[in-house]
């Protein structure tokens, strides 16, 4: 690939294309090497740009007025991939004309795309949606699958496992990950026959390029114990959003507290600085952009509300994935991992 | 039954006998109509309650030495039902002795030494670990099952939400609770093949006094948007788990962050009063108590790591379901149930 260019689906977020538009430009200032394909209504991406010039020189607009709804059904959005901002983003990956997608828009139709356009890699049954949260430790950890499947397999999730490693390699730097399946207890006879027969597969695994650490419990999520989490992406979404949620949840009972008394209030005034730090931790715009690993190709997805920042955020982590190869780093560590269990007997569980 | 007893596994929290009496010894005075059978070590259950006259007065102590151990696997546990302190309280239950057993001590074998003495009610598939969780709206939430059963089927799902129905009627006093599904997205297509036929049953389940709003996510869990949250076992252990360990997290944050200045040191200092608030709110101390539903009998598990104030609560949640007959209600809305939908449909599900 010639000087990396990413595809922007400019029509996804619920913040509209301004805001969009805006994000790139910030993440532009981040990555000056990087060009942008800014795919959907050209008035509207034309207008936004204005504001910025230092985007417009490096930004290619592509007309289209076909946009995948929040509401489209995958099986119907489909059938808009040559023609919908989304699809033609996706396109373009799979063209080679970009080195990533990044879109805001609809989860499951995004899937459904990138899937029928890009293929998944030789060996891999399913793609699986990965992303960052914060912890307490040193990094952040990765996180998988988080909703693309509903119902995994072992395999499915011995091979989340191994791609989920290989992407905190590239993007945390970190030479063997610690990898744990998520379970309701730490004792090897817990939870279901697809999660211990992976655990016992990966247990097994020696030669590959993670640390097999067992199971972990939803109250470790943010422990710093693991640097990969993998779960089928029904516990991993109900995960994932419980997360979110309960930090909305306690910042909102705080805020209440905060503001119950002239007392609290004027402490609350004194200590804003520390309010904004916890703000900043975990601000999902902070962590923005889930990728679609397995894949032949690099597909991102922002939050639908993402702020600019996010936006931004999203591009960083689609930038750092094509500087550092993380498709072929997958089929790297996939081709070692059938030399390992053999692809038979995994195919056999 | 006569005077409302209670029967108390005294052996089996992680913060000793001490604690465990003097977390009795409060309930005591919030119920003062209750008598009291202490199971476990007679010594060390005698010198508790030397600090506790009030409690001695209408307390039997029952004297073993044998405990089940945290470490010990359900199938090895229900060996000790006729003679560790948790296995005398649950058959003083059975025998009509007591209205209700209280045990902080290991789950799987509580469940399983709880099932094979007092058997499910008639029509009851499985048996379900119910609990509250605070919310920001006017009353806290039922959630179901956390953990007693690792894969469900729709008709343990439909069951489990008559029977978290059924509790929050008694202990929130609620005509017809809002009762929703545990889910990945609220739209009807979303979920497993068993979430989207109890809905469907749920939907049509009209002359059931509750009312099915459909699928809840995991970050709505504390929204106030329902009265009942119902997840197969897996799920809703995972959600439990990840909610209050992200409660830890931010208040974890938190802290860091109001010490990480001598402003923002003396601003926490001021708001003091306003951060217990918050403490009190997610304490989980306060929210102590899970019941094991459909059960002949009524089983409530402490938190291991519960205090004196989280027995006491463990034991108002056993003492209002006594006071209330659950188990005849779930039994008649069960009926109704079979009514409804017929026995076979559910049957064939």
């Amino acid at each position: 690939m010639s000087a990396p260019r990413i595809a922007i689906d400019a029509m996804g977020g619920d913040e509209g294309v301004r805001v969009t538009i805006a994000g790139v430009a910030l993440a532009r200032r981040r990555h000056p090497a990087l060009t942008y394909a800014l795919y959907g209504d050209g008035p509207q991406i034309h207008a936004a740009l204005k504001n910025h010039p230092n985007l417009s020189a490096v930004a290619e607009v592509i007309h289209t007025d076909r946009v995948v709804a929040a509401t489209d059904k995958p099986a119907h959005a489909i059938r808009q991939l040559r023609g919908s901002s989304m699809g033609l983003a996706i396109q373009a990956v799979k063209d080679g004309t970009a080195g990533a997608a990044v879109s805001a828009g609809n989860t499951g139709a995004l899937m459904a795309m990138a899937k029928l356009a890009l293929r998944t890699l030789p060996g891999i049954d399913r793609p699986a949606l990965a992303a960052f949260l914060p912890t307490l430790g040193a990094n952040d950890v990765v996180m998988l699958d988080l909703g693309a499947n509903t119902e995994c397999d072992t395999r499915n999730l011995v091979e989340f496992a191994v791609m989920g490693a290989a992407y905190a390699r590239t993007v945390l730097d970190l030479a063997t990950p610690r990898v744990r399946l998520l379970n309701i207890g730490s004792e090897e006879l817990k939870g279901t026959d697809a999660i211990r027969d992976a655990a016992a597969i990966l247990r097994a695994a020696k030669d590959l390029p993670l640390s097999f650490d067992g199971f972990i419990e939803g109250d470790k999520l943010g422990s710093g114990d693991a640097d990969v989490i993998v779960a089928d992406g029904f516990s991993g979404n109900i995960a994932l959003k419980t997360a979110e949620g309960t930090a909305r949840f306690v910042t909102d009972v705080l805020r209440k507290a905060f503001t119950s008394s002239l007392r609290s209030k004027i402490g609350f005034l004194i200590s804003k600085p520390a309010m904004q730090l916890l703000r900043v931790h975990l601000d999902p715009n902070n962590h923005n952009g889930a990728v679609f690993l397995g894949l032949n190709g690099i597909v991102v997805k922002s939050h639908g509300g993402a702020d600019e920042k996010g936006i931004a955020n999203a591009i960083h982590v689609a930038a750092r994935l094509v500087e550092d190869d993380l498709t072929a780093r997958i089929a790297e560590d996939l081709a070692r991992m059938g030399g390992t269990v053999g692809r038979e007997e995994l195919a056999a569980k």
